[in-house]
């Protein structure tokens, strides 16, 4: 599984409070836990604080660039800002996210291809998220084209077929997991599937076990990259322990240990 | 899910203990505690207790029948064991198991019918426990064919792919995962799935997370029946929230307690 850390984002309150006060401490540390709690790359997302969102950006990568070397996801709805962060980056990025649109795809995909950066393309388009699993592999596909045409190896594109919280509509957990097999079967090499995971738990009581029982499942359907949090003891086990169910790792009493020694 | 409490089995040493000193409180005891977690049946085998094995059984069958309402799983290699049982049993009584040769079938076939019972079928004949899924999924629907043609309703029909122990062969669980899936397609109305859950754990140092992550990962493949321990918590929490995810219960903050409160 290829995670990608949740945490350094602006709605938690405590790196909405680091990026305010400019206090770079909680930021590095976030950075350096989920790195070793087994993240492969990171998520940075300013959020909701109340700063220049541009100067947020760039302090946060400096803070996380600071104390780890993992791939960063750059995570914002604007373009210029992801624009502006790129180029700032010492290693691989991702940007995090490009719409289905033709039109977000023309803007997205050369950016991606420019600065050797993955690229995470949503099934969402004009019309809205798909609610059925045709239209999704539809965008997927479209997706995984234009990405390919702009010169983007499918191995850097993550195509994220949208989880919507379990309390709004029930059937959408199955549907995600079947857009997720009928996209890997797409193209060869297959593109990431990639979810945002803690969305399916959302004003739910319950999150990290449905989180973690979610993900389990999305493995067994050929989920291999997740945004979520690797400060998650159990949510991890869980994954590793699906992967392993899944003959990705090789069995030995200590798997999970092995698996972060890695 | 159709849970079949494991737990009144003389391979448990309390379970041996309680057999060999002919003390019925503890065998009650894990009767009524595993009814109370959630169990649909109570699976009863003798194991290698130093008894008679039909005096053994029908004494455990008394036991349970005193606290309990519930179906039991009569859980023995021997027919005449089971022959004896059948009769002794005030409710609904399930078989565990035929193999799927026609000449066991022939044999159990019959004798669950005359008795109304539950049959549980496993894809094993005498050529062994085939390691692909092609020979699980035609075994599978020989066990069906013979019950059908017997008189026994597919509602009735369990049918266990058997899995083996992780440690052993890592393709396995990916396997009888695609046998499910498949056997679910059989039929209308399909027979049930059953897996003894425990068995992919066997030898492993992370029993209930294998067992949990498994018993998920089989809950989204389309298995509606396990032998499995209601005890674990844990477990039945992880089969719960699988089962809410595929649309099987409604969801409500409290699903957890809703389900048992049923």
């Amino acid at each position: 599984m290829f995670v990608i850390g949740e945490r350094i984002n602006g709605m938690f309150k405590d790196v909405r409070k680091a990026i305010e006060e400019k206090n770079p401490e909680p930021i590095k540390d976030l950075a350096i836990r989920q790195e070793k709690a087994g993240a492969n790359a990171l998520d940075i997302n300013v959020g909701p604080a109340k700063t220049d969102p541009i100067k947020a950006m760039l302090w946060l990568i400096d803070c996380v660039q600071s104390v780890s070397k993992l791939p960063l996801a750059i995570d914002n709805p604007r373009l210029e800002i992801i624009r502006e962060a790129l180029p700032h980056c010492c290693g691989k990025a991702i940007i995090n996210s490009s719409k289905a649109d033709p039109e977000a795809l023309a803007e997205y995909v050369p950016l991606a291809a420019k600065h050797n950066a993955g690229l995470i393309g949503l099934t969402i388009d004009a019309k809205g998220i798909p609610s059925d699993v045709d239209n999704r592999v539809l965008l997927g596909a479209n997706i995984l084209t234009a990405c390919i045409e702009g010169g983007i190896s499918p191995r850097d594109v993550y195509i994220d077929p949208i989880i919507l919280p379990v309390n709004c509509d029930q059937k959408q957990p199955e549907f995600v997991m079947e857009t997720i097999k009928q996209l890997r079967q797409v193209n060869d090499p297959p593109p990431h599937l990639v979810v945002g995971l803690s969305n399916i738990s959302q004003s739910t009581r319950e999150r990290p076990l449905i989180n973690r029982t979610f993900a389990v499942m999305a493995v067994a359907a050929g989920l291999d990259a997740a945004i979520l949090d690797p400060l998650d003891t159990e949510l991890m086990r869980a994954i590793i322990t699906a992967e392993l169910l899944c003959n990705k790792h090789i069995y030995c009493d200590s798997y999970i240990s092995a698996y972060f020694e890695r």
